[in-house]
């Protein structure tokens, strides 16, 4: 073996980082991972008319109108991301750290940061998962972090922050808040869009992944132009290909159906809570997300009873103890779900007493 | 307007930075930017078995597979990325710079480390375009890049660089080595894909985008297992959606379909090359890739001329004074360019003489 050795030059902090793991067990129903149960492959036709050789449109123009026409925003407030995961990249690479942000929460803020060589400054949630605002303020005036990330709806907590304290955050940080909206579209809650006009230090994140198009990999930043301007400064040039670009606009001009899609899994999610809460021997929380975080004696066993079963969903033990959370399905999907785990629970306290 | 000064937290060198601007002007031959001019759009067949609320599969395992074989190396060889921009993007997080390149190359190998605050080091080609040697060894040596990119054949120049000083410069700079070869598939001269065993520092970039699939972003990295394994940490983790994987696994497992385009290319290039040499004014320089540099009196005015006839190539006048690059299009392609160069040289000319 010739030539250097490669391995003294990989940057240390690269060398301490443990990379995303995304889980790939096989399950004949998939409750982990906060897709929407609804498909819109139907709603496709051919792919013909794009041309395999030619380059994406590198501004993914009518992407962004469509977009921007839902949100009541124009184009100039949008930059489109491989995905919120290649937008999180930009924003850490664009303002830099330290990086703070609530935990338990997406795990990507982190990830991301650290892997830039960024420092993370993390603060617990209250224990009803709510912001805990003067230990934030006292952590920013402490820090000064330069940037603050905030999931509202939360992963995997599933509610809303409340809104005085984010808006305290916003008014009183000194810091860009980037407001990850991915789950809002299933909140009760309304939306911080109408409050960037206000405050330029605000960038929120939406994405097309929870609504029924996580194939594509496509999110999206909205912030005031100028901020949006210098981000797109390092976008890659051709970020999202030309298949996700056509077919997102597709099922995005097809009149209701997200929408009623949505409204499902919102349905469907009010039926699992209340179906859970009669479960003796679990704690769901209350979500405003498509999915639900849920307490229980022995999470490692009755998440693996699950996946005997054939059911995937997520053990959250290591952020939250003793949590799994579980994605909101389609109806039968959800029947199954609540039917095993009625056994599994209820097996499980037939043992403890014999 | 409330909230904090967001401009002020910008990072002065993403301030400083210029971005990329991919051109979108209008013509009717578009032969700018290295595409290839055969799509496989007739070999997609319906899209309805994806899923669209699924993610795609994290690992890219198939696309992997399948290219792996093609290159005669293993899954756990190569890594896939959104793009080669995305890969390089990867380099850069992982090694850091400084890092150095020759100039002209591709552009994007010094506005992603800019991007990132990584200091760049160009050192200039010789007249032939080969590497000066001499003076990038003595480079190395005083300022100690940790990267270097090496684009072979190199883009704009359409030449491959002198085997024995790519050697030399794996050998005894100390550095990762990147040989980006993306236009290796329409070169005569052997790729480096067979050296990878026996030198750890080097990583081979290769892209689909030149050779028929530029609208998927897929590029891909090769190396040794536990480097791929190491840049891999800081890979998002859905990098590649459903659809480009699917159509690219599709595409390259068509029998020669792919081979067949290339020497379709390469006889073309030939045809255009030996066409462009009888064009009294006109200098192309031979080409190993799929595009042709040359040079011509008064570029801006060709470039301008052939514009407003439809035909859309590119200046490369800042890069390499005086020259402009041609991508190989197909034979009608190829024939209207040729034909209006010839009238748009011959009347300067005339006009000169007046």
């Amino acid at each position: 073996m010739k030539g250097a050795d490669i391995k003294r030059l990989i940057k240390p902090e690269i060398k301490r980082l443990r990379p995303y793991v995304a889980e790939d067990t096989p399950c004949s129903v998939k409750l982990d991972a906060n897709e929407s149960p609804y498909g819109f492959e139907a709603y496709i036709s051919s792919m013909k008319e794009i041309k395999t050789n030619r380059y994406p449109d590198p501004e993914a123009k009518e992407l962004r109108k469509v977009v921007a026409k839902r949100w009541g925003v124009s184009s100039e407030n949008i930059l489109h991301g491989n995905g919120s995961d290649e937008l999180i990249h930009y924003i850490v690479t664009v303002f830099g750290g330290p990086v703070l942000y609530p935990v338990p929460t997406f795990s990507m803020y982190g990830i991301i940061s650290r892997a830039m060589g960024e420092r993370t400054i993390e603060v617990p949630l209250t224990d009803e998962f709510d912001l805990d605002l003067p230990e934030i303020l006292l952590t920013i005036k402490r820090e000064r972090p330069r940037l603050i990330f905030l999931s509202s709806p939360n992963n995997p907590t599933g509610n809303c922050f409340s809104s005085e304290s984010i808006m305290k955050i916003i008014e009183n940080s000194g810091s860009v808040v980037v407001l990850d909206e991915a789950y809002q579209p299933f909140s009760s809650k309304k939306g911080f869009i109408p409050l960037l006009r206000d405050y330029r230090n605000l960038l929120i994140m939406r994405t097309l992944s929870k609504i029924g198009l996580a194939s594509l990999r496509i999110g999206f930043l909205i912030g005031s132009p100028d901020i949006i301007a210098a981000i797109n400064k390092v976008r890659l040039p051709f970020n999202i290909n030309s298949y996700s670009q056509a077919i997102a606009v597709r099922i995005l001009k097809e009149k209701g159906l997200i929408e009623r899609s949505i409204k499902n899994i919102i349905s469907e999610r009010e039926r699992l809570y209340s179906a859970m809460s009669s479960i003796k021997g679990i704690r769901p929380y209350p979500s405003e997300a498509n999915f639900i975080l849920f307490r229980v004696k022995e999470a490692d066993r009755v998440h693996k009873a699950l996946l005997r079963k054939g059911i995937l969903i997520r053990n959250m033990d290591g952020q939250v103890k003793g949590c799994l959370r579980v994605t909101v399905g389609n109806e039968r999907e959800n029947s199954l779900f609540l039917d095993a785990l009625d056994n599994i629970v209820k097996q499980g306290q037939r043992e403890a007493l014999q």
